[in-house]
């Protein structure tokens, strides 16, 4: 790997924080930065803000172009791989080969094994010193969904859970409100507006009818950043093994995209709004909607997941180690024994089989406190 | 209240700094410490060490005299209200007036009624001035076991609970070791070393057999304030309402102080060694040893009490609002629905009715989170 300069690293931050700007808007492409400089002074920046709009490496050089400036002998940093396909637009690298920079800086390779290297060898093909590597961890995390989806087809899978201090979500009765105060309700707002899909299962439509859309007015300090007409409604998807829904759930009242999965066809007195669509699975051993099938499917189309289930679905996911993140939201409240348990999970013998967590992040919110786990042996 | 100026605080915050070396080793006596100053510089200071040995005031007009500094003119600074009686050693207050202190400050005035201001009155009608209440909620802090005791009758009772992120203590087979790392063990001994008597239940005796001891080795960073010889091995006591208990314990081959609690005498042939006290108590409603009796005999003898016991116990505890503080050793796991409850709490029917809990303080501890909450209303 190349030593990079104190310099180096700074434009690559700079690109980084440019690229996370997108990270409610470029789905269901990646987010990505670009910083081109001269001489030891930056002179254009310019990020991916929505797929069909610019890529960042483009909107760098226009910024370059509207300054009057020239982007001959100039390094750019970018935080992921030029592209090297037509698409909606013209390929990056070539872009930047036509621009006359002298050197690109790339923190990693596209994720799609088929793909990957092919902006990197164009680019040095025409003669453009290539350096990958920068700041690799950071811009991993910008793009996790996208990165795995590319890499394994299926996306990144976050279980958000909530709950007392001793693991209950609600009474015995079911009541639950509110056991987390606004700050996690708040941010949960913010996992939801970031996810290109959100998962519930059917007994939390049936027991709580909730809407599970994104309210703008929730999204606290977001809101300074992303404006009401840039906000991205998740797709909601509910799991219905039994066909069990009925079209009066507050759910269908919002017009945002919803798949209802089941294992059998509706009753044909049964008919949903036209932005509702109908997924079939053959059912699994438990007579359930299979998983893993369905998380095949979701990643053809959605990078990140958001599951807002109750103790059967998200014990399910990580039991099956369908997970990738964990965010907890902990409650500073004792419910006792009789409480509704958290996560339904086999009955294991042995401490070893319990499912892995890594912590990644501890912190209070309001009244609560919120962990963040990445799911799995590290 | 008097208007206390930058130096008062600093010479009171030093004077609990002192008072805090006790906190070890002068049960069933408070913590206190005194600094004596003159024309604002402090002179000498001192602090109660041991039951029977010298008060604070004592040991800093001692330490003055040593220097051969007179006290003629000085100010002390006392954490708590200095004795008028005569106990072990004369009264404080008089030893103060037969040394020429023109004033003293003073955190909290005494918490027993009967004795409260006597030791002020004492040093006010020998022409000295007193001031109350400087830091007095630090002050406070120092003394909850002995403050509640000398106010109430009753001791200070923590309770210690360590479970999992989703509140389970074991798996369904018993198995538990270990859902918490060595910071939370080593913690937990530290709990023990300040506490006057520890409770367990019957349960947890025939399930895992523990000494319930203090591991000196385990104590990390407290070994270099406290010698081993200094270490207080607090009571154990062992509900056992039934009587149940074998002497074939490993609690009783450590020879420190035992009492087991029960409501019917033990058979005849079940011979326990001669460190073992039983005490019997009528049985309460549940059949079980009335708890709010049992605390008020221990009123009698201990400051604080540390409760270390399974669901049962500690939900009856915290139900009965017999709890003054929650310390909590949340290891991040998830150990799922099977796992054994945290705590038995009556099956609630509303939030309001839940355990009210005031967070006192939350940090990491190794791979752990320890939580600790006052308990009860503000």
């Amino acid at each position: 790997m190349p030593s990079w300069s104190k310099f180096d690293i700074e434009m690559m931050s700079r690109a980084i924080q440019l690229a996370e700007r997108g990270r409610y808007t470029t789905r269901p492409n990646p987010c990505v930065g670009c910083v081109i400089v001269k001489d030891g002074i930056k002179l254009a920046e310019g990020y991916h803000q929505k797929a069909g709009f610019g890529h960042a490496e483009v909107n760098a050089l226009a910024a370059l172009k509207s300054a009057n400036l020239s982007a001959i002998g100039a390094t750019a940093y970018v935080t992921l791989e030029p592209c090297s396909h037509f698409g909606r637009t013209p390929p990056c690298a070539q872009t930047l080969v036509e621009s006359g920079v002298a050197k690109v800086v790339v923190a990693i390779t596209d994720a799609n094994p088929q793909v990957a290297g092919k902006g990197i060898a164009m680019l040095r093909e025409a003669g453009i010193a290539v350096e990958v590597g920068l700041l690799q961890a950071q811009a991993l995390e910008l793009n996790l969904g996208f990165m795995k989806r590319m890499r394994t087809g299926l996306p990144w899978v976050t279980v958000k859970l909530a709950a007392s201090l001793d693991g209950k979500t609600a009474l015995s009765n079911g009541v639950s409100k509110w056991i987390t105060g606004d700050a996690s309700r708040n941010d949960v707002q913010k996992l939801r507006a970031r996810s290109c899909a959100l998962i519930t299962g059917i007994e939390t439509v049936l027991a709580d009818d909730p809407s599970l859309n994104v309210r703008y007015q929730s999204l606290g300090s977001l809101k300074d950043e992303l404006d009401v007409t840039e906000l991205h409604q998740p797709v909601r998807i509910v799991l219905d093994s039994k066909a069990r829904l009925t079209a009066d759930k507050r759910l269908f009242s919002i017009t945002s995209p919803i798949i209802l999965v089941s294992t059998q066809a509706y009753p044909e007195t049964v008919i949903f709004p036209a932005h509702v669509q109908c997924l079939q699975f053959a059912p699994d051993n438990d007579g359930r909607v299979p998983l893993i099938s369905l998380f095949h499917h979701l990643g053809k189309s959605y990078n990140q997941v958001l599951i807002e289930a109750g103790a059967t679905l998200a014990g399910k996911v990580l039991e099956l180690g369908l997970g990738d993140e964990l965010y907890l939201y902990q409650a500073m409240k004792i419910l006792g024994s009789h409480g509704r348990n958290l996560v339904q999970l086999p009955d294991y013998q042995a401490m070893d089989d319990i499912p892995s967590l890594q912590l990644k992040d501890s912190r209070q919110l309001g009244e609560d406190r919120r962990y963040i786990f990445r799911l799995g042996k590290e």
